[in-house]
């Protein structure tokens, strides 16, 4: 006997060879798709009648700082400069542990009702993370960010406590947590720095995440420097490979774009907070001609200010088809994809997709609102007329974690207070 | 005795006069905002207590084909050309009176779900959008679209439907209807058909929406055909007021923005579909900079795909962020005085600010939401943040339409099936 049937289901499964349903049946078990088609004769001690309504696969925000969801709102529509120096660190160095813990709850919270199953964060007190990760019930690939500004002592002691946090929860949560090591940016650390990171990462074999050339400054900064980009220093120093998850990527030349497709880099788009800040206009769809795995990311959420992924794909299919005047550029489909498939693939998670022998990660989306109305192409309608807020139901690891509007796994007011006090007496710490 | 209080709200008034209130009340009395301020002594028939939640003008959205809603993800992903002459012009040629009655009604349930109070639209079979309107209870400035073609028999047949439709509902529905006159655009239109057209505007004291440089093909058509651009054609046909509202405008040149400036034209922006069709980007942070009146627009369906205003005014923030390269540019409030008291203003309607003695149109928004935790800056969350999903609240002409996320107005199961009925009709009869 199975789990959980979901039954009479529009599927979209992102599976290639399989398509869509009009009328599908999905057996899952021990956290496992065992089972996908038309009908089954498998009976389940949860059975879900999806009528009106579409299941596909968890999205997948390759790129956020889940605890940022305590800075919604703090500070906007500010010159860089005074927004970072001025506002977001200095709220940073406020922060602590229970602060995290808090905001990446809220945050959590927030992704199981926009339906995202799985995220990459990079941050500090990740143990804090973590557990608000083991008790929501969602996957995710963590890392402690380092950040060595060209100081040994700094360097040293963030690259102990990243090594620590990689091996304390490798595979945690019934392997629901993976961690990865979090070098911060090729500007923010130094060649000696990140070929070291490297090193560790690679005895460990855990994955990297970085930031890589989100703004012009940073590109700028790469040149006077070492007399090369930043995706050029760090293919020199043997950096990149399929294990390497680069975040932004938006200052890139039509060279930096061939080395991330040879070298099989993972990179993470994140056109909202790339438009929010200013920061420009990565070439998606030039990666993606070069056959780039492009992912999405929603990056923090003082800079977006949200955590919802549908909203993330309309903005990127429109940011690239009026950037490249092209409005066939990014069709819904592909958004999809980046959305999905390519972001399993750049955590290494065997989700994305909804065929047998995945894990069961995937969400109910309500088909039947008006804005929904009338149902010619799903895919057109997840991307240019869906919003976070239509999905129903979402099921990680063959968990559900929101039932029909209702969250299971967490007590929604509890998280939703709890994180206003922590950013109220954040601000008065920050304040006096 | 008031016939509305809505009591223990944030209220964002968007009067510069009197700001923001933390413990709001508000009193509607005929329609009207009779008192606002902290407490009042009066008593009314419905009382609202709106704890956790904000109140805020209803928005407006200036430009939309309401009906439309019926091609809704029916053709994406296109090339121009391919999109409108095989898709969208053959469908159109199949649409039927009954199909306009059923798609405004369905794109009026949408508005009142996602916070929209008022809108303007231009198409045909209007006896229907404003059947659909009065029924609905919203409010909206309506006009049939004159497409001449330079065929002198087309031309005068529009006008005339154009003109009896302008008297037949002028002031209908308590005055929530106001009629237009629609000339489509100065690439459909004949200089001298649109100084005919804007001399029966003038005659019958209506106003006119009309499309304007959504395209460089009509760029480059009416310098080839005029010897220059559809701005200073139309101003040297003195068509151009504070009576015409055009929408797009995204090929100007400074010359032109001067032009609508002096003139006071009302401008509708519809970022999302000039992104998704790749029209370009409208110059909108030059022109609110020479003191243009810019509003919001979604445009219909076929190139949105939704009618949600807060994901436009997102919208506009970030493309014109990313556009000219300046994270101040667009900054919330002055976003949310486009959706507002600039819409308000461009359809000449007494709305758009909650002042006594303003109509009654305004919205609820609920504040508690996961993503909209903390709340530092109410501006920042309703643009940066906040969905249509989370209006709980709409009233019109201080009738409530949804109360607390039910709509009271319409039967929206009915609605629903009606369109998805008519919308898979037309399909059939296209494809026939």
């Amino acid at each position: 006997m199975a789990d959980i049937i979901i039954k009479n289901a529009y599927v979209l499964t992102m599976d290639p060879d399989a398509g869509d349903l009009k009328n599908g049946t999905i057996l899952i078990e021990d956290g496992k798709i065992t089972e996908i088609g038309e009908k089954t004769k498998e009976s389940a001690e949860t059975v879900i009648d999806a009528k009106g309504s579409l299941v596909m696969p968890g999205l997948v925000n390759t790129h956020t700082h889940a605890s940022m969801s305590l800075f919604r709102g703090y500070a906007d529509d500010l010159q860089l400069a005074e927004w970072l120096e001025n506002n977001i660190w200095p709220a940073e160095a406020q922060l602590r542990a229970e602060d995290v813990y808090k905001g990446s709850l809220l945050a959590c919270l927030e992704m199981i009702r926009s339906g995202t199953t799985s995220f990459a964060d990079m941050y500090f007190f990740m143990d804090e993370t973590a557990k608000a990760v083991e008790e929501s019930g969602l996957r995710a690939s963590l890392s402690h960010g380092l950040i060595e500004l060209w100081n040994e002592e700094k360097g040293e002691s963030d690259l102990k406590e990243g090594k620590r946090f990689v091996r304390a929860w490798q595979g945690a949560a019934d392997g629901r947590i993976k961690t990865m090591y979090g070098p911060h940016a090729p500007n923010t650390c130094s060649d000696e720095y990140l070929a070291k990171v490297k090193e560790e990462a690679r005895k460990d074999g855990a994955g990297i995440h970085i930031h890589v050339l989100e703004t012009e400054a940073e590109l700028n900064a790469m040149k006077e420097r070492y007399g090369k980009c930043s995706v050029h220093l760090l293919d020199d120093i043997g950096f990149f490979g399929p294990d390497v998850l680069a975040a932004h990527c938006v200052w890139l030349s039509d060279g930096d774009i061939e080395i991330l497709s040879k070298k099989g880099v993972n990179v993470s788009h994140n056109p909202v907070s790339n438009m929010k800040l200013a920061s420009g206009i990565a070439p998606v769809y030039k990666m993606l001609e070069k056959g780039v795995n492009v992912t999405l990311g929603t990056d923090g959420c003082a800079s977006n200010n949200n955590l919802d992924l549908f909203e993330e794909m309309k903005s990127a299919a429109l940011l690239h088809k009026v950037n490249t005047g092209n409005p066939a550029a990014l069709p819904a489909r592909q958004v999809l994809g980046l959305a999905t498939v390519n972001g399993a693939k750049a955590l290494g998670t065997e989700t994305g997709m909804l065929k047998a022998g995945k894990k069961a990660d995937l969400i109910i989306v309500d088909m039947k609102k008006p804005h929904l109305i009338p149902c010619f192409d799903l895919a057109s309608h997840l991307v240019y007329s869906a919003r976070g807020s239509d999905v129903r139901t979402t099921i990680v690891d063959g968990k559900v974690l929101m039932d029909d509007y209702r969250v299971l796994v967490l007590d929604e007011q509890k998280v939703i207070e709890e994180a206003q006090k922590a950013a109220e007496e954040l601000v008065a710490r920050i304040k006096a």
